[in-house]
């Protein structure tokens, strides 16, 4: 492979609860996905690459600091094992003291723009462009609504400190066909920033669309296209639009100065299923849940003439790796001052090393599982509670392993449930206790946890207290700068 | 795409108790069968194709006639919906009036070779040379046992008319390792025909291994291998197989006139899961049922010269087809005194046609099932009975779809259950019976069911009678000409 450029581009394509069966090279059964299929056999495909949380706002906080949430802030503290993110109304959001990858990229001559879902705080102090980024164009939350009172307004879309319009005002979704021109509008900002960039100065590009994310959404002429109805549709027009992003890095002449990663935030929202959510493929359970359905994410990675083509590494591989793999390919070394959760990647990458390495699954503050190597631990086990179970809100519809998709709280880090996820990766099976390779897993995984768990110093809880009265901050202040 | 040659080689690969997951190319997290995905890259893949039975004895009579086993007798009617096959012991096997491939192909001057499970019945009249095929190694039966008593035997291992020996003795299986040389053994005879025959005829090699259908083997350089335990240890090994197969298709400067395809008899066998079952991918239960992991199967179909490579056909395909597109591809037409149910596939194979045609799902002697494009209607629902299911004999673990995984007979005939594969591979949400969709999907299945049931003409069933007396017919008089 040739050599590496000194700052070649990143663009990091991170997706909506999109889950890891729904690329056709990850064996969704419609195969509607030409070109991340092509993006996947021209570069290198990841089976065992995991999100940072279950759920969309930690999974991003940890991506861009390369820090797991409880490190990051982006956790509550209101009750053990909750899951929590930004709704319109959190008074918390990204704190000033971390460092994101757009700043510390800054220091290597990166120009850095953020493409649709931001998700990291509504109030003015916590946008976009005062932590590194240059440019936005998006969200500060997903597409829900439509409200139509004036306490809780339509979410506001912003081009960088200029609130211009709100989903279902001047960018419309239509609820009942699905119809929105958002992603055209995401992808022609990416193309935009990519032609006006790609001379001048090395860029990062985080495009982070939201079309798969309920209420799914496509444009017209990707509308019933799919096999696999709505959400499908919303699948093939970003795979269309990967596919023309990857053709402008060629017609520019800089594919093989641009490394290119594409990902999702968490699994699939099963409970939007079947009309408006993804697969998870063989995995047990989704979104909200630490089974794998809810973390195991699909991971490309696609630098041409850098990565070989072909290629699948069994790495374990976080999101937060893209925080330190993205330094290392700009010649940057992480923060030394604060713990990094994510690895450098380009040993996998160009090298095709495996490194060791723990995945840790949380839920808010409390760790429920660990992978390493081929073993997953549960210290904990939980879907959602009998009550939310009890009015049809199902995590796991279809699934139900007994012992292990339980609807209380169920501590088990006295005597962990166990799997071995290459015999066992839907999670059925949970190891015997008497068995020898349960207490080799079991005492290798400790060592890890203690050692995680005896230097963790959790950052200050961003996600406790929700406030209706900061809910229009950023956007009234929209026009003007902060 | 070349010209079709007059009368190319045939090369059947049928796996045992595989399942649609366990490939890399359809998603199998750990992505060890680089070989057979290399064969779909080089080929065309099928997500839609099936089985015509949950069970191995019924799949392979279809498969060799092209027929239904509710017309070819491989059913029983001794209860309602049983699933039956042939054990040792069975008095039925494939009735002389079936006409089998390999008889017909001898008309286009084939010579034809069956290597491994034969699973047509164990009397004399039932032997695979009898049937059309010109030399056999393998065995009428599973590598079920070891039995060590005289009243039922080893199950015996056969070259042509002679018992060469038993599985257990003459040829060793290690049940407590899982070690056996049978699937390098298979492999021999594989290649050791393809180059006496490929200078001089066409051929015909009908190569149906065992070593995934539990009780699970594989030789020593591959135990171990395998990041999936022993099961992934055989498909190592088969997948290791199929590429020195193709290889010397090659080599012998055959490939392009040689037809190769691969399948499976069934679904995974979640039974024996963890350690000693494949996985059905995203699809409901396994083998035994009508549900799509008992049924939807891995298929691929490689020609090079003829096949473009790197197609994937959504034609809804069934093992069936397999007869009737050999015999198309030796210039052949199927018999006309009799129903047949497979589909030429060429046109699918060559121009990427669509073919509408339905897929029944049966179990003995009752239509359970039936798709037709994208719908699928369940008239009946059974997973196993309660007694079973209590006895911890679980087809469908860790799933549990309420009102569909049924352990009783469930009627669904006046209002069936209608799942869209598209949205809802994983048959976990029936439409409501209220929606235009089911309306329109119940009114096109049922003209499609009527019409199918109108017509049908049963065979005898086979699989009703068993006597200990036939048992050892075929092994004692093994080494005599029949």
């Amino acid at each position: 492979m040739g050599r590496r450029p000194a700052a070649p581009n990143i663009l990091l394509l991170l997706m909506d609860d999109m889950g890891w069966g729904d690329l056709g090279v990850y064996g969704e059964p419609s195969r509607e996905t030409p070109n991340l299929d092509r993006m996947a056999a021209e570069g290198m495909l990841f089976p065992n690459f995991y999100s940072a949380n279950p759920l969309c706002s930690p999974s991003r906080a940890a991506l861009l600091t390369g820090r797991l949430p409880i490190r990051n802030g982006f956790y509550t503290t209101n009750a053990h094992a909750r899951n929590a993110y930004t709704p319109q109304e959190i008074v918390g959001g990204i704190p000033d003291s971390e460092q994101l990858l757009p700043e510390l990229l800054k220091k290597a001559g990166y120009v850095s723009k953020i493409v649709g879902k931001w998700h990291l705080g509504h109030r003015p102090q916590f946008h976009p462009l005062k932590h590194g980024f240059d440019e936005w164009f998006g969200s500060p939350n997903c597409h829900f609504g439509p409200y139509d009172n004036k306490a809780r307004p339509n979410i506001p879309v912003y081009r960088d400190w200029e609130m211009v319009g709100r989903y279902y005002e001047e960018f419309p979704i239509n609820l009942k066909t699905g119809e929105a021109n958002l992603t055209q509008i995401y992808l022609q900002e990416a193309l935009d920033f990519i032609k006006r960039q790609a001379r001048h100065h090395p860029f990062f590009l985080y495009w982070a669309v939201d079309a798969t994310h309920a209420p799914v959404y496509a444009s017209k002429p990707f509308l019933g296209t799919s096999q696999r109805g709505r959400y499908g549709d919303a699948v093939r027009e970003i795979d269309d639009s990967v596919g023309k992003m990857l053709e402008l890095l060629h017609d520019l002449h800089v594919a093989d100065n641009t490394f290119v990663f594409f990902t999702s935030d968490n699994g699939a929202a099963l409970i939007s299923a079947p009309e408006q959510a993804g697969s998870n493929g063989p995995f047990l359970c989704g979104k909200q849940t630490t089974f794998e359905g809810g973390m195991r994410e699909p991971a490309l990675a696609w630098w041409p003439g850098h990565i070989a083509a072909g290629q699948v590494s069994h790495q374990l591989g976080s999101i937060m790796d893209l925080f330190t793999t993205s330094l290392a390919l700009a010649g940057l070394t992480p923060p030394r001052d604060r713990a990094i959760d994510g690895l450098n990647l380009l040993p996998a990458l160009l090298q095709g090393w495996l490194m060791d390495r723990p995945v840790f699954y949380y839920r808010g503050d409390t760790l429920m599982a660990t992978t390493l190597g081929q073993h997953k631990a549960h210290f904990w086990t939980w879907t959602n509670s009998w009550e939310n179970f009890r009015q049809g809100i199902d995590f796991c519809p279809g699934q139900n392993v007994s012992g292990v998709t339980t609807h209380s709280l169920e501590d088990h880090t006295k005597l962990p449930l166990i799997f071995h996820l290459g015999r066992d990766p839907g999670e059925r099976f949970p190891l015997s206790f008497a068995s020898a390779e349960y207490q080799e897993a079991l005492s290798r995984i400790t060592s890890v946890v203690q050692q995680h768990q005896e230097a963790l110093v959790p950052g200050q809880p961003q996600l406790n207290v929700c406030n209706w009265a900061v809910m229009v901050k950023m956007a009234e202040r929209g026009g003007s700068h902060l």
